[in-house]
């Protein structure tokens, strides 16, 4: 598979979830930036509201959990695989309102033994944390498990 | 706060979602049926697809997450109350895909203790489990607590 830059990358992510995933678009999803391992996203508020006119949980969790699959995608990509990215299990906390758009970060740091089992067995399971933050505080944070397979 | 029947309060719930909740109403969720303290969503598996064809894990706990709290909103509507209800947090499991329109079940049996602690002291957490199935088989698994305030 070519190498490709990061540019690239996240422009194609962004095509694949907006083609592929309706949801995505719907919750107006955009990556803003990918550099240093670190992914950021962003969704405006307005179609992700609840009835308190914050953000809805099930947005929140959504956007976190297409975050920490992009940030695997990404990664895999980089290492030149076309792997199947599945999230097995995910786990959220909010602990305050979401009152304006959401951004989320991702961050991708160590997974060296991940990283290496899945290059020798074609597998791996990647444990990613993703948060939305409000102001300098952490309104949401999320935590998913995704197993990824490299396609044959 | 007048009492209402059971299919007056779902029909209430689900303008509730569609209309203050756009995501509820991208991803077509409606109530099938409230009975014997069950209630049971619908949504199409076309809005709510992933890169895989089968239902993205968003929706599926986007989907689950409102089922909960769609749960406990009649349950306070049911015993007259007016109720703030936020989730606090969700955990969700996926263990086999949903290649199907998404059904999402969730049973509310037990909680006399909250329910008096939220009589007594106008809040209480209810911890909610809901569940999507594909044929006879669980698909995914849904955990939420919910924190539940009476409007004074």
């Amino acid at each position: 598979m070519e190498q490709l830059d990061t540019n690239t990358l996240t422009a194609q992510l962004q095509d694949i979830w907006h083609n592929e995933i309706p949801l995505s678009k719907d919750m107006d999803l955009s990556i803003v930036s990918f550099a240093n391992n670190q992914l950021i996203t962003r969704a405006s508020l307005a179609p992700n509201v609840n009835v308190h006119g914050t953000a809805f949980a099930g947005s929140l969790y959504a956007i976190q959990a297409l975050t920490g699959w992009g940030m695997v995608h990404l990664q895999t990509q980089m290492l030149g695989l076309d792997a199947s990215i599945l999230i097995a299990k995910g786990n959220i906390d909010y602990s305050r309102p979401v009152d304006q758009d959401i951004i989320a970060i991702c961050q991708f740091d160590g997974y060296q033994s991940e990283i290496e089992s899945l290059l020798e067995n074609g597998k791996a399971r990647f444990d990613l944390k993703c948060a939305v933050g409000v102001g300098d505080s952490v309104a949401s944070s999320f935590d998913g498990v995704y197993a990824v397979k490299i396609r044959t």
